[in-house]
């Protein structure tokens, strides 16, 4: 039986532009009884995701907001202590919703089990889940790269674009990252395997695309809008293809800034298209299937950035806006029994 | 047999901002001899479009530019003089693309056969010819209208806007105009039998936008990009489509603007697609078909804007880019003998 004391992180303060350490409360709180088909689950792993800054605003998005003085939700992957629903049991490995806090109640029928044979559990929050599967569709459905074109990810060495690239390259496409710092792009090119990767930082766009794409690009997949998104904009090939998975650019802006000018959609006749992973949950089996595969035969690499402590959640997350964090970025919030 | 001179509209300087009545020249020069297969003929009717903008400066956009000194693109309807073509006739009425000029020699592959007894033979610079395909296809192919959504269409009481607001009418939408004056909101209204029309210069696009879509916008059909397609933006439904048609907005701008932030698209998993009617010449025949259908059994109305005279065709494209025009602008070069 579990201590009966749980620890949460709840939304103090709704940010204003980047978020502080102050706009967060760790707070210690019963373990509430559970109901009937619920489960109780020790929190192993946590997933900090930049949608999360989303879900701090009350700005209109695809979910509503988090209350304040309510717990931060995220996704985990804990063990099973108690269950009342029929298909889990205590020491089960379970995929969740937990969101920041050490332990979670909830209904059965929102966990997914996990076997920790097949791949390492924290996976489940990474390349194998909702990271992986946004790579997966968006690029496939939306970007449809055929062998031979180019395509451009930003936001390269994170969860999202480290596989998306790959992915591009498993299907023959000239693969082209743009991340954050020379180690990031090192890691894009010579781990991941893209052909080039640019630094946005250090690097002017415009002529380092240019120089990197000597065909143009004919998928950009783009995790951050701004400049990006901008001077891809100047390079893109007749009939183009952007899925639109982020605006990591933007996500702490108190305001949200202009974006490119569209006339080059017009002239390449070319397509941006928004997507969320919650749309694609039934074709999950084809992600599954797929990655899995890739993953065995080592067609597929993947960093993860293990912060300790559930209290250092805030922090990490603060990071995370910032790009300080170097592949999936996870909290691990207890012990992992599989490790 | 003509006389030998023709008259011409040179682009004599690139436009900065607004084209210039002095940006163009007009002379008179020799009609060339007629090589093999090509056809000496009349223009009648010249068409303005704000296309043409484009093709007076030397950026990057979907054809090269107009060089200096050279005639000043357009498509013509005109009146066979004399053919060395085995197809063409002295007398034939023909659409063409002799551009800003009294007589036109063009291959004769480049021409169509126009029946006066069909249609008046102007219509094929308009509603039958390429701003009624644009309308057509960008809105039934990018748009997808099904019966029950929200239409809006910019630049609605325009070529193009006209007749894409009415088939998204035919298609049982709701179909909501915005125009720049009450007389074009009047006529978008009562005469084409859109639901509604907002007056851009005068209501406030936000509110206005969401009095009349009380659903929300499901189809933006856009001519115009800038603050119209910002506003939409605000209000579009989950997985709207917005076929990026022109935009009017910015075409004489000296330095392209920002476009609007994108952040609605990913959050309603929207699209924006750019279009260009010439990607469609081979299923011309659709078009063709519905268009001329609905206009004999009344169900699509036109209007055309008239001016006289070649020589008034330099200020009747600044007009028109000013959004001065009402109806498709046309310039009548020579008589219509079929009126």
């Amino acid at each position: 039986m579990p201590n009966s004391t749980n620890q949460q992180i709840l939304l103090k303060n709704r940010p204003v532009g980047e978020p502080k350490e102050s706009d967060f409360a760790l707070v210690e709180t019963p373990i509430p009884e559970l109901g009937e088909g619920e489960v109780l689950s020790r929190t192993i792993y946590l997933s900090l995701d930049p949608y999360m800054r989303g879900r701090m605003s009350d700005r209109a998005s695809y979910a509503s907001p988090v209350e304040l003085g309510s717990v931060m939700v995220g996704g985990t992957v804990s063990q099973v202590v108690k269950s009342n629903h029929p298909q889990f049991s205590a020491g089960d490995f379970v995929l969740g919703y937990d969101g920041w806090q050490a332990f979670g109640v909830s209904k059965g029928e929102t966990l997914r089990k996990l076997d920790p044979n097949q791949a390492p559990i924290s996976y489940a929050l990474g390349i194998t889940g909702m990271p992986g599967m946004t790579a997966y569709f968006a690029l496939l459905d939306i970007g449809q790269p055929q062998a031979g074109e180019t395509v451009v990810v930003s936001a390269a060495s994170g969860a999202v674009g480290a596989v998306a690239g790959q992915i591009a390259k498993l299907k023959g496409c000239l693969s082209v990252g743009v991340a954050g710092s020379d180690e990031k792009c090192d890691y894009v090119v010579k781990e991941l395997g893209f052909d080039a990767c640019i630094n946005r930082k250090t690097q002017d766009l415009n002529t380092a695309l240019k120089a990197a794409c000597p065909k143009g690009i004919d998928v950009y997949f783009d995790n951050t809008a701004g400049a990006i998104l901008e001077a891809v904009l100047q390079q893109i090939n007749l009939g183009a293809r952007i899925p639109l998975v982020g605006l990591i650019s933007q996500y702490n802006a108190e305001n949200p800034p202009p974006g490119p000018n569209l006339m080059p959609l017009l002239v390449k006749r070319a397509l941006i298209k928004g997507f969320l992973v919650g749309d694609y949950q039934q074709r999950q089996g084809e992600f599954i299937n797929d990655v899995s595969q890739w993953l065995q035969e080592g067609k597929l690499k993947y960093k993860e950035d293990i912060v300790e402590n559930l209290e250092n959640a805030p922090n990490a997350f603060i990071g995370l806006l910032q790009g300080k964090n170097f592949g999936k970025l996870i909290v691990k919030v207890s012990e992992d029994p599989t490790r």
